[in-house]
């Protein structure tokens, strides 16, 4: 199963990258091939969003291979960062019928949970399965010591059925859409 | 498969009701096993609203046995009918990993839309996959003659790719769920 | 001003009560003419849920008369309860240019957060102004004593700012409405 | 009153510029001191989007300036475009209580009622007022002639209450604001 993580924000200073690693590392240990695909490698110039951009292309092979999406992005003003949404929108079928798992950050103390339901909304629409496990990283700044290792074990915990119903579903799609050429 | 329809609104003079008939009658041409479920006929006092509840008890035998749903809804103010509400939230583990199809229904011009959006991130939460493609029957006031029969024959069309993706994630999660026991 | 509170839920055993009793006396305090507006005493027969009802007839006083809302409510799956909602649904011009404060309470850590946000657009839909402050109580089974008291005590700070706001709505919103007419 | 016009979206070809440019003429006979504020012109590098940001400091003379808001958007993939959510996210406290008008537009029949909803979560989080009348432009290639032109004259008619009340809540914010330092 290759299941990408992708960094959803590319502000300087930004708390998720240290979150985004650890669920990179984490997947990996999980049995996942997987990648972390970081929006600051996919800037958009927005004139040129369309799926035949020098960019879509780099990324189109990344996501027409993946077999499932991990998303890791702050809430910013209760919403998904425009960067993110910017590379999502360059393609669409390459999404269909995979499974989405996201992952919330935030500075406060909700964790991203209202991106989370925006951003389902999204993915419904690009054809992805919007997984109900999440994973929640709130008041992030506190989570990490200053090498990126997550200070909270009880972590490691919280992922595990994170991780097993996208598996779940990342095999039941894959067996489907392999049968019917979906 | 057992698609049971789901009508929303338990409003006297609900115009739903026409557009739940049509889809019921599609659903089982299409050949869906199906069955229409009325809110009108799960009533719950609000301060019985569990899983133990009678009315509970009454429609867990459908739910449980069903591969993926239907909801035939109104929007009422941007939001879903509250009776559809109490309805749903009497169960929990028996939606899990079911499909959910939704069509919307609104005397204006937008057909549901935003009720979809905001039910999609309630079955989410159910554990149910809220498919991509619905069908919205806007200006419905206009859309059925007396006899409750659809003028708008294009409908005949429009609901192919709905029943058709609908079964698609029911084959598919229902092999899955059998053969890993979720 | 008349501030009423909305308690949200009608089941048994609901713990957002210990939550509106506390909102409830604290907006008393901070100065508003409030009373607890429960959903319990606004049952409706869900073919009724028309404004000529005995129930909208009884609510339409208070909500008529009133400079602005607050709701305490639960988050069921990610939504609002079924109950609050055909409440909400009896009345609409009655709700017009005044604002709402939500409260979320949850057993889970989130707060409520993400039925504020689908309440939210309800909200502007019935040409309320949903405001920015809001006041959240997680893991509400922890938050009071067996007396209703509130346990933690920070919330008598974390309140301030959202009776402010609301007041601030309140006055301006008003000040407008009987210079214009509307 | 300035309310200045937001376009949402900077892609080539957008069809939403009619639109903008539609409302914005309009806004103008109406009686608000507008201008057109393109996105295009607010191009965000993703590791720079902060308050101190050369194009934030561009953005915050005009949003400071402002009583009021309309942003005219497409909808992409259910919710708003990204170089839209980016601009808005560089700025934070200039918006507060000041109303928010949306027009949405689409290629399809909705016409960008769910990029709305969506947009109104953001808006609530800015401190902004989200008002409840909107302005659709579905199908929006059929709408205008090629001099960019609106074809169907019902949208005369059809953007009164939205300037209307668009203006009352700017009139009734800004007189609060004045009167109380917000």
């Amino acid at each position: 199963m290759y299941i990408p993580v992708i960094l959803g924000t590319a502000r300087e200073g930004r708390q998720s990258e240290n979150a985004a690693k650890f669920i990179h590392a984490e997947a990996a240990k999980f049995g996942f091939q997987t990648e972390l695909i970081d929006v600051r490698d996919y800037r958009i110039p927005a004139t040129d969003n369309t799926q035949q951009s020098p960019t879509a292309k780099k990324l189109e092979e990344k996501i027409s291979r993946a077999d499932g999406f991990i998303i890791v992005s702050p809430e910013y003003n209760h919403g998904y960062p425009g960067e993110l949404k910017m590379m999502l929108d360059l393609l669409y079928q390459q999404y269909a019928y995979k499974p989405l798992g996201i992952c919330g950050v935030s500075g406060g103390p909700i964790g991203g949970a209202r991106m989370a339901e925006q951003l389902r909304e999204v993915a419904v629409e690009l054809h992805m399965v919007p997984i109900r496990e999440a994973v929640y990283f709130p008041l992030v700044q506190n989570l990490f010591d200053e090498k990126g290792n997550i200070k909270d074990k009880a972590y490691y915990e919280r992922i595990k059925p994170f991780f097993s119903e996208l598996e779940w579903y990342a095999r039941a799609l894959k067996v489907a859409r392999e049968s019917t050429k979906r």
